[in-house]
């Protein structure tokens, strides 16, 4: 298979630029996610320079996805209701050129979302941002258990191709070397830190920074990436001064806001 | 119109003197509001010295809302059933004397909440906290775009003293300075910092406080003002020590914890 | 009546054992919990080394209590579809052979809860924790006001006891002295600090962790008594160094990562 990579992270200059074009913009980011990581979602999308905005009743959802810049369709806490609201803003994204992030937590051992997760797949998410456990169920093969990653992300990427291939998504696997995978390649994103897996909320903020980018960003993959790498340098930063989870997850939010664009 | 300003600002004798107030009845404090800010909301006011309580089945919203001291409405992720809880607290706190709290978070330009937080402004709320842009949609003008503030306060001051007059509430709007807007006059609260945008939930938390000083202060307009001057020394003194919105948001609540009242 | 008082805290070596055997087993933790404590009863459990997952679709919950190791059922802001979810999980969580908590809380005052409560109580919980004037309102007393601890832990100790008699459940009373009460006896669990009651969802995270070690100790007591003293001795440490409860909150969650158990 094709299979050439390429590496990005902070400071490559088309992150730097996507970075400083969000700033600027500070896209109107719509996230329909779950009730755990709602305020540090809300929280990291401030600090980075975007505008969040949580509305997640069905009656409401379309007219939000419809005016914003970028949409998150996240599954961690889904009930009836907000799986209907996340159909309904998806269509009002689709229909308003909105691009739009999948992010199918804990798919696989779940029926409702599992089904979700599938419907929603045919309406042409820009990203789908996921663990390889998550992947591996999306793409058909056996889920994980509860919103744990239990497979490394090279496990995956030839189920991220073909998801990729099929549904036209980049497929973004989140590990120790997070993996940007699309039908022609892999870009890959290091960094980080371990320490992003002891807070709740790191990847579910990711998911929806990675929709705040899509506003800014020239294309899917340039989007995904720049979130990557923002969060990556971002948390390598925080983690030299923290004592533990909780001041890293404090300090986290302090560097996202600190990284240096031109002319800040 | 008359329009007479007046200025307060922590320590003002009357504000120190409501926080020594609401420390000695740590009054009960029923919030219906928004999942993404539940949490730092609670922790404000138990920093302050208040005891939250989020309740906002519709069985079981009114029970509680007849025995707190203060109850706020805030918007933020309305539901069809969250909004019945709204209705039915409401209508709990009028009959039993308890003064309330409106935060109409993002009406406007999303249908749902817009009728309800019209439905709600007819049962006399005691202080309605906005920004502009929310307070220019209440009182009949265009909406802003989600939660973002698009006004500065300035422009919103004839609208909420039409508010004011309709409603007979406090309208008490966010901004670099706080404008607290009655048919006779306005407030103005300076202070703060400019970390409070980039926290999530600030203002939401800061609606909370007013339901909390409704409680133990003489009169609407001096409980708005107390939670406006307490939020803003507070921000005032934990952006010193910031690095960013992260350690601002930590600050915050420590300083709210440590403000001086006599006998502490 | 027959009350021999133990006593048990941090480093006593079953609770390091049994601390020792949560990191080892990262044990899947089912929470159905409040809004306003999810995050921080999430990121409780990541720094203490245990696995969170909260589900709360009555579709779902079943699916995922099967496979848990433990299960936590709090009531904080219960609503018809997420006690209906409560039923489904514990039914499934029985059927199993998962263990699981009850946290009432707020149970008295609140009718759907209680009933809820009084119905769930006939499923074996195998911890029930709860402050007393929740025993007391289980027990069939009369109950506090809101969320609010208004009567010390000595005053329940006998509700406590019937209702563990009643019930096979071990009660877990929360307070200065945390005592965790069986037909046999009482454990006492000293420590701790006051900053506890002035961060929202201490005793909420506490009670899911408790759910966390249910998967790993020999027995519910043990389950109980461990969670209690780690939590405990994380507040006197994170203690020392805080400004206020924003410091605090964050660095209980860096002293539970840091405790010190063998080969770590």
């Amino acid at each position: 298979m094709s299979d050439p990579r390429t590496t990005r992270a902070w400071p490559h200059p088309e992150v730097v630029g996507d970075l400083a074009s969000l700033r600027a913009a500070a896209p109107l980011t719509h996230c329909i996610t779950n009730v755990v990581v709602s305020n540090v979602t809300a929280n990291v999308l401030l600090a980075a320079g975007a505008s969040p905005a949580m509305v997640h009743a069905p009656e409401e959802a379309g007219d939000l996805a419809a005016i914003a810049g970028g949409l998150l369709i996240n599954l961690g806490t889904v009930t009836a209701e907000q799986g209907e609201a996340a159909r309904v803003a998806v269509a009002a994204a689709v229909a308003h050129g909105v691009p739009w992030v999948l992010d199918p937590v804990a798919v696989g051992p779940l029926p409702m979302r599992t089904a979700l997760a599938h419907e929603l797949l045919e309406r042409r998410p820009a990203v789908i941002r996921a663990n390889a456990s998550e992947v591996l169920a999306l793409a058909g093969g056996t889920g994980g258990r509860g919103v744990d990653a239990t497979s490394g992300p090279e496990a995956a990427v030839d189920a991220a191709r073909g998801l990729a291939e099929r549904t036209g998504a980049v497929v973004a696997i989140s590990g120790p070397v997070d993996l940007l995978v699309t039908p022609g390649g892999v870009v890959e994103v290091p960094g980080g830190d371990g320490l992003l897996t002891r807070v709740t909320g790191a990847g579910c903020a990711l998911g929806a920074l990675v929709a705040s980018f899509l506003a800014v960003a020239p294309d899917a993959l340039r989007a995904a990436t720049a979130a990557h790498a923002v969060i990556a340098v971002a948390a390598e930063r925080a983690s030299g001064a923290a004592r533990g989870p909780g001041s890293f997850a404090v300090g986290l939010l302090d560097e996202l806001s600190r990284l240096e664009t031109p002319g800040r």
